[in-house]
């Protein structure tokens, strides 16, 4: 069969698959999410296997370490796998809840029903996680998934796909529900997004270059996120200490996610105070500190930042620091340089913290507390399938809730206009 | 300047204006909004003189008595725009607010906070009252937006933007917060499409074709609905007299918009005792009758239904019917014809009202009530900006609320991770 009827023949497969998921009891899905997290932890022999094999390819292939790294299954990779799926199963099952019921002047009773999207693609690179917890996530919201993942992972994709076909046997759930494109080719991506009909979401999860290439050539709405270019400003009327603390953990706790911290802003008349013990710190953790003209006075061992690093993320011990006039100059340079993804005020001045959480545009926005914070588990959404920078639909962490939509239902008695 | 430098310099505009209409007083938006319903009240006279032009150029151009019907603004038509002003200044303001607060385990005090999308892009046709409709709500929602009329109606579009923009002088708002595209030009509708970092959300109003060619060319996310095939399903346990008065309502009352029924199923123990009244009374009214054959066989005066019939929106006094075996066999009709827009049951049996609620895929599912009934107005909303379609975002009439989203908002005491 050619990519294009495959890939047809599957979206086809998956939009009569949604149907009857939309109304499979909670008990039904939760018993399939557990069966799966059983599934693959029986399959612990096997699934590593079919990682060594595209370990072996990678290798040859000359991946770098970083990349290995991501594509290694482990033991404890399947364990928390497994851990992620019982903690889905666990979450409230959102789906045929309605919130509050209205009254119109006719007598209308008007409310909003919670009901699956229907059918999400889901595009990715190297982590073959993204397998099982995309899986779970759109399961338990009562959707198809369609999933595509790097071609690089392809053997461990699909030992762990063929992990959840048995368990949707098991539980009596359609196999199509969820369906691994089992070619490598990158056409089947782009056929994948010209299937309108029969697909209702596109989430791509990787690099800005896949996302990139995803929403120029989708006919689907697509929920991204291209990058996190986030700031933590520190105002005169910060607890020092407070601010030290929580400027390290954003830096420094895991740099390498997209809400680590990328740039610091310091207020001008603390800079002295302030700078000194903090790059310490930063510098005895590793951290390289790239500072503006002000930044470089008081700290002789930063190396001038240049006009591209503030629009940098760096993902790495790599810092810009800039010393800022005011709470206005901050949210200026948050605003022309930030990816509305997260920003954090270190403030004890409450019209300060107001001011800065209504005015400043990012997906979160926090006063006192690490950028590390906006994260699904961290917020209590439980597990999150990404984080929208787009305001559309979802803006921030994407929970199961984010992967449901709602429906107008309404009762009357006759009534008519 | 070309085409495409006047898009972009508009976009650009916008999306600064956005950035303080983000943070504008409800008091002051409420202002801007009343003293647009003033202007465009005090400039009755200019505003039909510019109409006349349209009227004369569409009437040489050879339009439809249908297009030059809505195309026409009559003194009748401007007391609505202004009404519809008043009612926007006079809805709640979403902006700002937040919902509940969860605190988290760490104590993190959690809530999202409701903010506007931003930048809006509304690209219609020949109804000049949409430039006003939109404009309010957009402000209202606090985001700036870019109007894209039909050239069939440009300069009483013309003269409606110079209403707002003077209005918008007087209350202190820039005027980039409402921008009218001053050319006829196709090529402005594409330029706009691709402006994705200036605009966040493209609403296109008006026929299939011009909202396939939106969706097609749009790097920006689209909001819209192509059709409104609605149906209304008779069941056995129904109130006849009920079911007769909301079918006649449904179809009859405006037969020319979405949320009009199409298509009657009728349960098969009912058919004989329901449709020959029905049938006379629709028949009365001007309704042509196409219908299955066990239709035919109840109505001798009703046409044959072929399979293009199910598909099909008529948008006027054209009805078509079938007779089904039961529930099940009209919800799957439904699923295969429908358009996700509007679905009713009409019957007294709480089980199979439930079940119609629950499974039918439809942006409003009602009961015992007519289809007419999905509309903001008539749901509570306040106006709306029209009815979505697709599930993301917003699936139904989507009013003031829709046109924001929410962020995050997080206050700690040092949290880190």
């Amino acid at each position: 069969m050619s990519v294009e009827a495959t890939i047809i023949k599957m979206a086809k497969a998956a939009r009569a698959a949604s149907l009857a998921m939309a109304r499979c009891p909670t008990q039904q899905k939760n018993d399939a999410l557990l069966t799966i997290a059983h599934e693959i932890e029986a399959s612990t022999a096997e699934i590593k296997e079919k990682n060594a094999v595209d370990l072996d390819i990678g290798k040859k292939n000359g991946l770098s370490d970083a990349m290995i790294d991501r594509l290694a299954v482990k033991d404890a990779t399947i364990k928390s796998m497994a851990d992620g799926l019982r903690e889905v199963a666990g979450l409230n099952d959102p789906v045929g809840s309605t919130g509050r019921t209205w009254i119109r002047p006719n007598g209308l009773q008007v409310s909003k029903m919670r009901i699956p999207l229907g059918v999400i693609g889901i595009i990715y690179e190297s982590r073959p996680n993204v397998t099982i917890d995309a899986a779970g996530l759109c399961l338990k919201a009562g959707n198809a998934v369609i999933l595509k993942g790097g071609s690089e992972a392809l053997h461990t994709n699909q030992a762990l796909a063929a992990c959840i076909q048995k368990a949707l046997g098991k539980t009596g759930i359609s196999k199509a529900t969820v369906q691994l494109i089992p070619v490598k080719d990158r056409e089947a991506v782009n056929m994948l997004l010209q299937q309108e009909e029969d697909i209702d979401l596109i989430i791509p999860r990787g690099g800005e270059g896949l996302i990139r290439f995803v929403v120029a050539h989708s006919k689907i709405p697509v929920l991204k996120h291209y990058k996190g270019v986030c700031h933590v400003y520190v105002d005169d009327r910060a607890d020092l200490t407070m601010a030290e603390e929580i400027c390290f953990n954003a830096k420094v706790q895991r740099p390498g996610v997209c809400n680590a911290m990328e740039t610091m802003l310091v207020h001008q008349s603390i800079a002295d105070a302030f700078l000194p013990a903090m790059a310490l710190r930063l510098v005895q953790a590793g951290v390289e500190i790239r500072g503006c003209s002000q930044t470089c006075r008081v700290l002789k061992s930063a190396v001038s930042a240049t006009e591209a690093d503030w629009d940098e993320e760096y993902l790495d011990l790599t810092l810009s620091v800039k010393v800022v006039a005011d709470i206005e100059q901050a949210m200026a340079h948050i605003s022309t340089y930030g990816s509305r993804h997260t920003e954090a005020i270190i403030t004890s001045d409450i019209a300060r913290a107001k001011r800065f959480l209504r005015e400043v545009d990012a997906s979160a926005v926090l006063v006192n507390a690490s950028t590390r914070f906006n994260d699904g588990g961290q917020l209590g959404l439980g597990a999150e399938i990404g984080i929208s920078t787009s305001k559309l639909h979802a803006f921030g962490p994407m929970g199961v809730d984010e992967l449901t939509t709602t429906k107008f239902v309404v009762y009357g008695e006759g009534q008519v206009r």
